[in-house]
């Protein structure tokens, strides 16, 4: 096998049976063994020294070009390549086009460097291929899944070692769900509140099994709506068109100076359909425990007392923040999330997992059954069958690489992580306060900040001119900023991303920031200094064009 | 490193930032590198040996018993474990109370071996860590992505070179999207049926703004179904309950002797609906391309027919059968495939990817304009981002996984696997057949059948008795096979599934089934006949209650 399956060479590249039962069997002899370590060696390495020589996003090759080569869409009939031949080509062909997310002057989304650790872990997962869908494919996974549930349960709602011996293994009972991702998991939330709300009564069997219209008769009511920060994620605004209720009926609230919703205003819409609308539904509330764009959290304890004073689903977006929860010095920046009804955090975010991974927690451990579902092939009543209450169906087990992690990091561990993204960030927006040429647009809370360049002549022009002129220089500073960042990018030294900030009510033009996220521990203040140096130095080139 | 942050000792273990530092760095050192080496080979062999010595879920320790082990849900403030303990635990204490799915004799469940190369794709999949919803966190990997979904697509409708010229790397356009698994590809698919059908008109903004309320005031309809045989998939209800539709609106339709949605029942349920309720509206009609208990395969080319006539989108869930279509000789069952609208494709069934990985592909490169949906930090409008138009946000490359399968296997190498599933299924037909106390319930079309234990004698006793004495046996021989399943699984040598078949309108009693599904290349008949001999053995243990 070592010579003729895996070996790359040219030759006896024809499928045939007996070559390809060989790829599904264990290799017994030494050769064999030593070659499938040899080809893990060439992934590992051969990729860490891509990810060791390349940073952020080169542009040697443009997009249009390297599509150019992908365009075959016919499937070769024999084997094109083997697997040693695969793996040559993902690491000097892909591999130099793809994105360093793992460099530290990779500050511009969230993703970075994951411990190394975890790719063992994923490859742990990949080989038992186990499907917590149903404990036939998984078993003792799916055991392991409901104890880390209930882990990450009690860092968010901490109801004490009674409450969690009662549930962590009970097959009647659910904490959490694992899903893809963010949206996912915040689409789950959604879910359970719609069904949770628009409950069966006097002859309704209920909105899943009826529909909208149905529910809407049966409750009085002529339209579902939620509240949100104006700052929420785009996934809750699908979630709500998903579901039916219409993205329109996301409702947006005002911000405050400190990008935190604006809690009278809160109050008021509130107050104000009660009032105005009494066939308007109030479905859910959602708080974000770090914003997308500002890092910032919205008042999670405020925001719970009102919602429980007028009985609305409080659902908070931690997809970013969760793991602040793990860090005894900033958890306080969260306070009040552990009154939410359901909290969204993900894997692969400040966990620092791989690609993907998100989860949905719940406050009551049996709301989830609204949105249950069986069948008699999978999914038996009073079964561990995961799948029973869930979005997805059939699913990796990511759970056993969280679960692995948290014991090989400790919450200690995670924590040092987190308060490095912070104080970092902290240090990062005192450098561009340092710089006269820079602006902070939002300051950091938890480790995410907007800035844009601006030169303090240009802020003193700003600041004099007469409502036509100011708009003329905003579109000439986002013009600039948004060059800055493309050329920046382009020269593949370090990416920081951009967003457009939406303006408080009353100034017209909104505001193009750079946005740094700052999670990667190799991300220090010489790697920020030197981002900020080159941005000032391609300023130079871009920044002819705006008057002062 | 080698010594102090991987070695397996339990000094050290405290969480400093230096030593956690260090699981973010690249070894550079021969010692280190040396290690992680050696980790990963514990991985793949230390599970190859588990793998190979175990077969079926063995309950040595009941789930009862195990769940007493997973209690504990406090998160330690230190690390507990590195790495080498993590691995070693996960050898010796997880993998042996997990499922061998990769058994030969596991022939229950969707889930088989994978080829081994599956490990080390997924391995450099999580080592590259790239993010396929925007450009900015993939690059090179979106653009691989669309060549692989215009792959799949050209094998399921084979527009010509000229169309996938047209479209492969078109950023307007899209052919296809990878989801978490066929759950959210089937979801993926109604709700752009949705969407397509509640289109906006007349001052109405559309159902993903305005919800189903206002959609249906708009549209002049009162209700939406989607007809399904009622062998479907529970995906395609828990779609329509999510989507706002009803899952009691998912109507199902009768089936012939062969397990076939009923075309006549099918025509005059469409008729029915138009002539007595003409304000419900036929959202979608869902062939199956492969029915999860029995393997078999919707007459699609007729369904497409009649969709076309009534103008109702047609989707075929084609999550197991799909890679049917790359065998030349057995292409001809999904005939009719490539008239539908939508297409379900799971990756981690018949493409042998590791969990999890669905698809959902289109007749129509731009019906997913529907459900677009863009942000400022993502999702760029003209941009490769792909997460526009997708349910998921952030999430895995896969599709890099797909890709280079599909060169390392060629259609011919997935092809022989297909070949063997349909044969080897069709042989074990034959087996049973053979043994005078099995019965066939479903013939397998793909590589999927149901049987039960009933020998002769009581078949016999059946085809004479009256009514009352009819569902006594039955009832009778459900219970037998129902322990028939559980003592082999308990067992732990083999692992057949069971499910329960809603028998035609009519007789009373459902009929437990037993359901074999061959896709593991290495399930030959020899495996089969000792599957039914040890079920032959056990079924004298649990017979004695049947009357005959």
């Amino acid at each position: 096998m070592a010579d003729n399956t895996l070996q790359s060479s040219k030759k006896n590249l024809v499928a045939d049976w007996d070559r390809l039962a060989k790829v599904f069997i264990r290799p017994e002899d030494d050769a064999s063994r030593a070659t499938l370590i040899k080809y893990m060696e060439r992934i590992l390495f051969g990729l860490h020294d891509f990810l060791k020589t390349h940073v952020g996003i080169t542009e040697a090759k443009s997009l249009g070009e390297l599509s150019k080569n992908y365009m075959r869409t016919d499937i070769n009939e024999d084997p094109e390549k083997k697997l040693a031949d695969v793996i040559a080509c993902l690491i000097r062909e892909i591999a130099p086009h793809a994105v360093n997310v793992a460099s530290p002057y990779f500050v511009g989304h969230m993703t970075s460097a994951i411990p190394f650790f975890m790719v063992h872990l994923k490859t742990i997962v990949a080989a038992l291929n186990q499907n917590p869908v149903k404990l036939e494919t998984s078993k003792v996974v799916s055991i392991i899944e409901k104890q880390v549930i209930a882990k990450i349960h009690r860092i968010v709602y901490d109801f004490g070692e009674e409450f969690y011996l009662a549930h962590v293994q009970n097959t009647e009972t659910t904490l959490g769900v694992f899903t893809e991702g963010g949206t996912t998991a915040n689409l789950t939330a959604l879910w359970v509140a719609r069904n949770a709300r628009l409950f069966p009564k006097n002859g309704f069997t209920g909105i899943e099994r009826e529909g909208i219209p149905a529910a809407y008769r049966a409750h009085g009511i002529d339209r579902c709506v939620i509240l949100a920060s104006r700052l929420v994620h785009y996934s809750l605004r699908k979630a709500a068109g998903i579901l039916g209720i219409g993205n329109d009926n996301v409702i947006p609230i005002d911000i405050d100076s400190a990008c935190r919703m604006d809690m009278e205003a809160f109050e008021n819409t509130i107050e104000k359909i009660k009032s105005e609308s009494p066939e308007t539904c109030i479905l859910a509330a959602v708080g974000i425990a770090g914003a997308t764009e500002t890092g910032t959290v919205d008042p999670l304890d405020q925001m719970a007392d009102i919602c429980r004073r007028h009985k609305i689903h409080f659902h908070v977006d931690a997809a970013w923040g969760g793991p602040t929860l793990l860090s005894k010095k900033y958890k306080h920046l969260l306070a009040g999330i552990e009154k939410s009804d359901s909290v969204t955090i993900d894997g692969h975010k400040q966990f620092y997992m791989p690609m993907s991974c998100g989860m949905v927690y719940f406050r009551d451990p049996h709301i989830l059954n609204v949105i249950a579902y069986y069948a008699n092939y999978v999914n038996r009543r009073g079964s561990v069958d995961l799948g029973i209450k869930a979005l997805s169906g059939s699913r990796e087990a990511n759970s056993l690489i969280l679960d692995c992690a948290l014991k090989i990091m400790g919450s200690h561990g995670y924590a040092l992580l987190i308060d490095h993204g912070i104080e970092t960030a902290a240090g990062f927006a005192e450098e561009i306060r340092r710089r006269p040429d820079f602006e902070i647009i939002t300051d950091p809370v938890l480790n995410i900040l907007t800035y844009r360049y601006c030169p303090k002549k240009t802020r003193d022009a700003l600041a004099r001119a007469g409502k036509e002129k100011k708009c003329r220089i905003s579109r000439q500073l986002n013009r600039a900023n948004r060059d800055l960042q493309r050329l920046q990018r382009e020269a593949g030294y370090s990416f920081v991303s951009r967003t457009t900030l939406q303006n408080s009510p009353g100034c017209e033009e909104d505001t193009v920031v750079l946005r740094a996220v700052i999670m990667n521990p190799m991300t220090d203040m010489k790697v920020l200094r030197e981002i900020l140096d080159e941005q000032e130095n391609i300023a130079k080139q871009v920044w002819t064009s705006v008057e002062e």
